[in-house]
């Protein structure tokens, strides 16, 4: 066997796939927020059109397809797979928005670690030359998740400070075997994590063991260090989430504050937003990572990124019965160089 | 690019995996059918000594997973990941029975074409030189799905002839790089497909054209005839899904009567059992195949199966929303001899 294995949990492509292109959509919200001017589109309400938040999320996740598939220059008929998922029960907005897409489908369920899940799965379909071209998507959307996770949007429930904003949008990449890069090289898949936290308001707490044992596994795996990235980005582990994370990490030996950041951070203005602990959401980190990290990437202001997304691994029926919350990190790891 | 991609959906495995051990375990009412001599465990009661059905799901899961391990005569250190998914809401079957794995961990959806959906992911991984041991596997149980997707079981409605029985069982597979056999030689990736079916008490009817457009891409990507198995198996589509199934790839010019044959008419005595058109269900598909089609398999009595389980992919929110059923199906074959 090719040492494509490197370690318990790293794959190191041999044929790294490039994100060739890549879509966002988001909420009127995200559309007020520091990245604004980095997304493709901004809706002008929740609804989208639509009858029902979980339709105006399947639509979300159905122009993302569109324009990325667009932006690549590619049609359906160039897609090898969809790998796909997201928060809602059965993954109604994935598998509603992409049925008439007539691409082999493969769905996914990650919690908010789709995105990164799926760009691994896409990944290696591409590098184990099963696949010429693979579209990664997911999509979360604020009302849709309220009104399915915790209290009717109408009742005006206060939320602690703990607590998350789940972010609506859509976030899309194209992953192909021809490209110039940016380049997908390295994927560790992380297992499930459950320290124990029972807070469904406090996920950020819950997810940050989980990204601390895919990063540290990850270097370790790797042999890569905080050095080797301009950028270490998780998922939506928010303000305090993140906080514990980076004293995890360093508790195990690395120092990776310098050049560490989180999506559930990035997308919104906390002071100025009213968003608490920060975004949370699958289309959190699938947004930041095809609006603003991807460009940057683009533009060589950033060249090394590990991508980390989190998930929480709960429902509301595990929460009602006193279960605790697993939770989930997958990385990838993007460079604009090949080593 | 090898020629590893054939047809549009199909991927020829070059280093086709075998599945070197399979596990199952059932519920009572599973436990009284036709196939009970096949499963490892018939477990008393659908409690399974836990305070709900869903722990009760999970529990399934676990000792799936565990008495899988041991046939195999693996330990968790062995495996490179676990491919899993259920039909629970957030996947809460899979992702707490499984948290305690140590295991890199990846999450899937696809409804009751789980189980075909995850063992394509694992021998993929394992053909791609990624893996060296993948477990796959799904469950699903009566009463969390009863509770979750219709009425409480304590108001005992009655359910209509076309409904199915949801099978509570877990089934899980191994798959390695190395043994001999049975061997994974073929991937077919099914698309979504929607045929405007709304009606959730006839799931088979819903599930039928995407089982017949999977079965005959994978006819046409393959160059294979009905001839060329011993055995067509679909997931769960019962007597009715069978039945329009079957119609339709008669009409694409293929007849495979004489060698198809349903995990949902094999698990139960429809006369004796009064489980309607059939059953259903993640662990509908997981069961027959870990429990019956393995062993027939081993024995020498199948050499050459296509095993293509059923997703209907509706939530309870998409069908309040007058919304039809999108339904998926994936194929696996798998033979005893490599050509």
């Amino acid at each position: 066997m090719a040492n494509k294995k490197i370690g318990k949990q790293t794959v190191k492509l041999q044929n790294p796939p490039s994100v060739i292109a890549t879509a966002s959509i988001v909420g009127p919200k995200e559309g007020e927020g520091p990245l604004r001017l980095y997304f493709d589109e901004i809706i002008e309400d929740e609804n989208f059109g639509e009858k029902s938040w979980e339709k105006a999320e399947s639509k979300l996740m159905r122009e993302t397809f569109s324009k990325v598939l667009k932006k690549a220059n590619k049609t359906t008929d160039d897609l090898d797979y969809i790998v796909a998922g997201d928060l809602l029960n059965q993954c109604l907005a994935a598998n509603f928005g992409l049925r008439e897409s007539g691409v082999p489908f493969l769905g996914v369920y990650g919690a908010c670690s789709t995105m990164a899940e799926s760009m691994s799965i896409g990944s290696l379909l591409i590098d184990g030359e099963f696949a010429k071209n693979v579209v990664c998507l997911t999509s979360s959307h604020f009302c849709s998740a309220e009104k399915q996770f915790r209290f009717p949007l109408e009742l005006g429930t206060q939320r602690p400070p703990t607590a998350q904003w789940t972010v609506t949008g859509s976030g899309g990449v194209v992953l192909s075997n021809e490209g110039s890069g940016p380049y997908i090289t390295h994927i560790t898949t992380g297992k499930i994590v459950d320290m124990g936290i029972k807070d469904v308001n406090n996920m950020g707490a819950a997810m940050a063991p989980a990204a601390m044992d895919t990063i540290v596994t990850h270097f370790k795996d790797t042999g890569f260090t905080p050095e080797s990235y301009d950028l270490i980005v998780t998922g939506d582990l928010g303000a305090i989430g993140k906080e514990i994370c980076d004293e995890l990490i360093q508790e195990k030996g690395y120092n990776i504050s310098n050049i560490y950041n989180d999506c559930g951070l990035m997308i919104f203005d906390r002071e100025r937003q009213d968003a608490h602990a920060g975004g949370s959401g699958c289309g959190c980190s699938a947004t930041v990572f095809a609006g603003f990290i991807y460009k940057k990437l683009m533009e060589g202001v950033l060249n090394n990124v590990l991508f980390v997304a989190t998930g929480a691994l709960l429902s509301t029926t595990s929460s009602q019965q006193g279960e605790s919350i697993p939770s989930v990190a997958h990385a990838v790891s993007i460079s604009n160089t090949l080593s």
